[in-house]
């Protein structure tokens, strides 16, 4: 699934899809590429809630939620000084080995387009090895400007388009609505 | 705000919103105009798990999520025969004086463009009734074909423009994505 367009809930629709999942006992990844994504917080932490309920009470699903900046929490590394490219490439790598070994039922790549559009990650690579999973392995892609190989292989992609948003007449976003 | 359009992430990212809401302490009003929107009951179970968390933490914020079909939960009439059009005219009129009342943070009023566009509700008191709204209070408004006075009193649009669709070419619905 590829959410795409210029305007709001790309982000916000794949958050509802996760947490949908969670509800239906899905094991759900979700792998931020952006760099400290403040207004992904909130998000982050009802979905990690959610995953800490999981452990308790097994209702739901299990969740992970990881995102760049600083190294990827599997990794780790201290006082990495990596730059976005590589640590965007090192995300997929990972997102890459997931997928082949089945471990998540949803994987969210959040804002995945721009590392594919900055020729961080291979898009021949990422087409393949999503066209090619194995198993019963959702994805939804977020962000603008989706690479057209990635909307040919997508099963559904939907175009947030912006018609009108207060931001643009001056208003600034607002606790609660814009993260 | 408004989701409009004839793709999917309508309802889901209104969701989001209301999940990310509670995550800041909101107090969350869910009205469904739809009879009997089965692929809907993860999102209810879901936001409602939240709010019963809020209620034995403090966590978050309340949340009450309301739908059409055989009475509203707050009319509770027994056999009620009342036809759709009527039913959306009493959900409307209490979302009215809710919004009178300052009840909630954030309104979902899921499919209402329905019975706006259906005549079932005045879309003139509705565009007054938000418009007009006082202190803070916040209302997503998801369905097709917006009417353009909501359009045009809205702050915030998004059209959903289904680019591609895998149950264009004959797949169902799958369960954990479609509902």
């Amino acid at each position: 699934m590829v959410h795409t367009g210029d305007g709001k809930g790309k982000s916000t629709a794949a958050f509802g899809l996760a947490v949908r999942a969670w509800n239906q006992g899905w094991d759900v990844g979700v792998f931020q590429f952006v760099k400290s994504a403040k207004w992904r917080i909130g998000e982050q932490t009802v979905l990690e809630r959610l995953g800490q309920l999981h452990a308790e009470t097994g209702e739901g699903g299990p969740v992970e939620w990881h995102k760049m900046g600083a190294g990827w929490s599997w990794s780790r590394k201290e006082g990495s000084e990596a730059d976005h490219a590589t640590e965007a490439a090192e995300g997929w790598a990972e997102v890459k080995r997931r997928i082949g070994e089945e471990r998540h039922d949803l994987y969210v790549l959040d804002e995945f387009t721009y590392p594919m559009e900055w020729g961080w990650v291979d898009v021949d690579d990422v087409v393949s090895t999503l066209r090619d999973r194995p198993g019963r392995q959702y994805v939804v892609v977020t962000g603008r400007r989706a690479h057209p190989a990635l909307v040919e292989a997508a099963d559904l992609v939907t175009e947030m388009t912006k018609v009108k948003h207060q931001m643009d007449r001056g208003q600034k976003g607002q606790r609660g609505i814009e993260w």
